[in-house]
């Protein structure tokens, strides 16, 4: 089945449609390329439900929200969810601000989302409000480690039922879950979190994935997030070989996405069914 | 007349004014650099005429066009129409949604283009509303192939002549053309397309020609899109020889046009006269 | 005491709130990340406060202002201004637009800045209005010498006593001063004007480097200049080396900055207090 999701999104170059933020656009937009896809960015009220009725899905990301911004968020959201195209919230940042905080609430009430991948803290804050937001990272209390793994995935299926989303909470270890069933991912490495857009950029490759997958979103999420995952250890072995930095590990990130095939993957991806 | 062309590009370092989207706005900016021009970049109504009034060329990119900037295209392009300064579109995703085809046609209306560059789909959706858009990459269909060739220069000949604007576009093979000459362009490769912001960063750099060639923009046009293809070419070489990715390619890509003279372009560039 | 200053950085992850523009917002961000700092994006009204409420320094950078952006720095600078948080402009093309000169003039009326850094011809607008501003690069007539440091090293004073804020005039060779102390700084490398965002990411590195340390204002803006100047020479060995070009060379600055050491900057930081 992970091969077969794999073939599709090299076979099909789904169309991903971002509204996402201008910090990162110009990574997501290559990594979307890189995993196969074809990203179009768009956020005016104008065009959004037009580019979207285009598209395989619908990625949003509210990394540098605004009143314009949500507005199309919300237009493209109901339109996806009316033509039944897959819908991924990134809610970056969900706790750090007040807009943000009520946005994430406000989209999750009006928009029916396929998958809401995020830090253990913006998943709380989308929960209930109380997660330990520091800035964009998830906050030292919130990281999730084997310690507290199990009451972490049982979170995870709660915040599923709550939402209807398969829900991707991502970090040392990554969890991906819909309520009754559980994937735990140990793939990826420290230095993602030294470059920005690693989250973002994970998002959408979830998005091309579910694009390409629409009748298997758990499963498209799990592989995505494992292949993510896997790319970060390759480009970690390339930085140690040419002792390079963190934006030699970023452009190795992309490089090692746009070459991935599944019986590369296959050797070393590490997902555990729950 | 090539190598002066190049030449002046170096010697004058033309100020390049991009409103352009915030996708691929720093690989255009860098590209600028590289190719030896300088870019600003400024897309408030409020200041866009005094940004054009210190430039030597506009170039107007409408990939994540909003109300605001699209009334500050019209601005700058009618300021830089009034001082004679080269204008280039780049009419990205027109046909894609309403807003962008409509704002294609309004700034074509309203602005007197030196250059119009684009995808084959774009360049029809601007010519007469059939292309065959699938978002932001030419359509299947409307690929310049050997075979249609011939017909694909009358194409372009006649869109010259309906927009008094040179008009190049791009692809596999690329044409530019005015209404009554044309050239043909075999230069680049297929990795291009597999990064974003091919199409920008030649825009910008077709530019950063014209700003320093205002009386030479056919053959501006014409060098700047086989030096853009020649480095490619080269990038590619470099990705092979290293086993890189797509933003390895990226990378090189930047890095050659900022290497570029014109001894090692002319041994390279594939320029025919039809 | 610079190596506390470093070492503060590293331990302590300030948190830099950056209200920028999107052409080098990416860059900026990931050399944040490399230089020890986190960084977080946030341009709205409606959430500025918020965000830099919970931010170490806040970094206002008006490369792509706007009528709703150029609000939200103000609204952010009062923020932190009133919880005594280090607050850094980047004036930014400055003397390119009306609107630009008079969003530094008011960003200075209504907000007191701890750093103020730019090209000679930005500060002079900053100063007086009589700078010479080409685009966003300083004017010929502008650039720092040794013929004429002794005057520029008293005009950066001046500049000090009359904002309150520590000048860094970065250029071939750059200074830092307050009104009664200066620093000259003979790091750095030309490659660095090749690429875009080399005064923005800059900035940042201040604003983390002040973010961390407070209370050591004017040193920690020396030390954050020195160091990286120093990364840009190390990066240009690696291009030479590497045959590369401009896009590397970008790679390899924030490369640098990541692995960067006090031991290792010791050993080639050229600071000389005047």
């Amino acid at each position: 089945m992970f091969e077969q999701i794999l073939v599709n999104v090299r076979e099909n170059c789904p169309l991903v449609h971002n509204i996402t933020n201008y910090v990162t656009v110009n990574d997501v937009a290559n990594m979307v390329l890189a995993c196969g896809g074809s990203p179009i960015m768009a956020d005016d009220p104008k065009e959004v439900e037009d580019i979207t009725s285009i598209c395989n899905s619908l990625v949003i990301n509210i990394g540098t929200l605004n009143e314009r911004t949500i507005e199309s968020m919300i237009l493209a959201g109901k339109a996806a969810n009316k033509l039944g195209r897959p819908v991924i919230l990134d809610p970056v940042g969900a706790g750090a601000s007040t807009l943000r905080t009520n946005t994430a609430y406000r989209l999750l009430h009006e928009v029916q989302f396929s998958v809401i991948r995020g830090n253990m803290s913006e998943i709380k804050t989308v929960h209930q409000g109380s997660g330990n937001t520091k800035g964009v990272d998830a906050a030292e209390e919130d990281v999730i480690t084997e310690n507290n793994l199990e009451g972490d995935i049982q979170f995870a299926k709660q915040v599923s039922k709550q939402t209807g989303a398969v829900v991707a909470i991502t970090g040392a270890i990554d969890i991906v879950a819909n309520a009754e069933e559980a994937f735990i991912i140990r793939n990826g490495h420290p230095m993602m979190a030294k470059i920005t857009g690693s989250g973002c950029m994970l998002t959408s490759v979830i998005g091309a994935y579910c694009g390409a997958n629409p009748s298997e979103i758990l499963h498209s999420t799990v592989l995505a997030v494992s292949a993510f995952g896997y790319c970060g250890e390759q480009a970690y072995k390339n930085v140690e070989e040419t002792n390079g930095g963190t934006s030699s590990f970023r452009t190795y990130l992309i490089d090692y996405m746009s070459m991935l095939d599944y019986p590369t993957l296959e050797g070393g991806m590490n997902i555990e069914s729950k």
